[in-house]
């Protein structure tokens, strides 16, 4: 396509007819969208010279010359994607499928502050860049989960009680001037929820991520859509209020927030002494990992006080599947047992006959993937695809 | 349009464009969508054909004659809608913007069972049409609101606890055989969501109706959609488990669900006197309003335990409106003020800066516009859109 002929309208549109892998003819989609055959060719062009849509060989004919396919190409641009914990990062580069590239892994701790630990998403985007053959150029926009609540409108993180140094911080100016835009910036339980998901549960649309490790937080996807509420603070699962102990005595009005009852950092108190000390939430996943039987039954118990909350989600959001993650959700199998004791037997028949509660599978990239995803349904959506077509046509 | 023409496709997502209700000219449609000029007039006629379009005056020309506007045409069809409850039923016959043209309204126990209670939506229907000058043949759907959980895929009721004789009964099978079809049936708390959003929250995409009256029950509306979860029990709020009561000492495990805290039946039994008996939620509204200080303690007492599970709530879902309905939810200001102290005091403060509590504004109406929304939201997506004009096309 010559570059001053303008971009058909309604490309995007076209586009997504392909999101779904398939390869299709021009004569399927003319057929599927009811528009003219010049109308129909003049906007797979346009895919097709922007890199989205490849030829995909050839269609079954039902005689003469067969007809070619196209089919979505998820090579044609990549996304950077960081997924930053409170005491690790991880960065990587994908494709438009989410598939991974090439990635980075570090021991950085949140609190370094924005400055320092955005520097080093850079520089770790750059290094995947160039390990992968790719560049600046080919990136349509990078999305960063962040271990605590962002205000989806701006990016920027809001109040995060362990990101010192984060509050407002405007994430998306910082690596938008380094890396080029769009930058969507996330909290890290929503991008892992849409990686489970991505990776997982493609078809499954009400999943509860919860991740369980030194705070407490879950992403939740209802009717197929990340669902962030009024402010984007959705899911904040670790300050629902809770009796201190539901099996032990209590006084009235005696009540912590989960996170100040089954998070990582409570778990560490209480298995910590002076002769044996524990004070992170690494530490009780070591305990956990050697069969300690007291952190096994505290977590377990932390399984239970997490699946009082879960119940209640399962009551008002009816999930298919609650998936739990997180470092210490992941240690064995015992915050998993106490969630399943608890949450199958509150709960109302209808909601639970098949409400599946496992633990996470989308292994160590999952973060990295759901904040991948973040981008491309941005990217890939009929708008986005538009101003990318527009972008080639104008090179 | 003659009848033999073939309906163009796309002429549901051209009509997508004239439901926020504004006028357009086919000029304007013609840019906005980037489709040839015939397409749009194709589409266009065929909408104007079946009426979901109407002629609207003329647009401010920049000289010459100036061009013809086009708008919907709420009129060109008719929904029935019911709203049942549990003591009462509402049947409306409405226009395509939920606006009602016609209402019946009756003492009906829903515990007397599918066919009698059926039978009288019926017979209501057929006298809202005749009262409103309408025929069955311009009826798009049925929607209807029942007071108990409802499998989505089927619209049978499941397991429903104070509906008698309804588990599994086929409503839509009974009424469609009567009134036509399709009949999209609900729970209660879901169409007044809908109804509530519609009439007093049309711009606010995350919205929560709380009920309280018999029984307890929250519709969720998040992202702009209603939320029905996997099996359609999302919602469920009546089931939660709470403490017994949170003011007073308990013994460990001593819990019972919100409902037979908080809910109009556990309300009368901690009125009732053999002196002075009182035995459902209507008399319970009814010592609210003689002002009966017991009452009124209880209810704002009651406020506060449905209050504790709405905090969870606001932690999950973030939303920006809560609405409190029901009839002892909106008998005074005395649950709402209960809710309101508990919601602002536990809430995490991003989540309630910008959070209403309100009481319901829809009126006795809004569970029959809900069920009316239910029904055009379907009838009017693009798919829906292209039935009815295929129905008009073939005539």
């Amino acid at each position: 396509m010559p570059p001053t002929q303008p971009v058909p309208t309604g490309v995007g549109d076209v586009f997504q007819l392909f999101r779904d892998g398939r390869p299709r003819t021009k004569a399927e989609l003319t057929r599927v969208t009811g528009l003219a055959r010049s109308t129909i060719s003049s906007r797979v062009d346009a895919l097709l010279a922007a890199g989205l849509l490849r030829p995909d060989g050839e269609a079954a004919s039902s005689g003469g010359r067969p007809p070619a396919t196209i089919a979505f190409n998820p090579a044609a641009r990549i996304v950077i994607a960081a997924d930053l914990g409170a005491s690790h990062g991880l960065v990587a580069v994908c494709d438009l499928a989410g598939t991974v590239l090439a990635s980075v892994r570090a021991d950085i701790a949140i609190a370094e502050g924005p400055e320092t630990v955005l520097s080093w998403v850079v520089d770790a985007a750059l290094d995947c860049l160039q390990r992968s053959g790719r560049t600046l150029d080919e990136v349509v926009g990078t999305g960063i989960g962040v271990p605590g609540p962002v205000e989806h409108s701006t990016g920027k993180p809001a109040k995060p009680p362990i990101m010192p140094g984060w509050d407002a911080f405007d994430v998306p100016a910082f690596v938008t001037e380094r890396l080029g835009g769009p930058v969507l910036v996330d909290n890290d339980v929503n991008v892992l929820a849409l990686g489970e998901r991505a990776t997982v549960w493609p078809e499954i649309d009400d999943l509860v991520f919860l991740k369980v490790a030194t705070g407490i937080g879950a992403g939740i996807i209802s009717g197929g859509r990340l669902q962030r509420g009024a402010q984007g603070t959705a899911g904040d699962i670790g300050h629902v209020q809770v009796p201190y102990s539901r099996d032990s005595p209590r006084d009235a009005g005696d009540e912590r927030d989960l996170e100040a009852v089954a998070g990582g950092t409570a778990l560490a108190a209480s298995l910590h002494t002076d002769a044996d000390p524990v004070r992170t939430s690494a530490d009780v996943v070591a305990r956990l990992n050697a069969g300690d039987h007291l952190a096994v039954d505290l977590v377990r118990q932390a399984g239970r006080e997490v699946g009082e909350v879960l119940a209640t989600t399962v009551n008002l959001l009816n999930p298919s599947v609650i998936v739990i993650g997180g470092s210490i959700g992941i240690a064995g199998e015992h915050l998993l047992a106490g969630v399943r004791e608890v949450v199958y037997r509150r709960s109302i028949p209808l909601a639970t006959q098949n409400l599946a509660i496992v633990q996470s599978r989308s292994g160590g990239l999952g973060g990295a993937i759901g904040a991948a995803h973040l981008v491309i349904e941005h990217a890939l959506a009929p708008h986005g695809v538009d101003a990318l077509v527009s972008v080639t046509a104008a090179d």
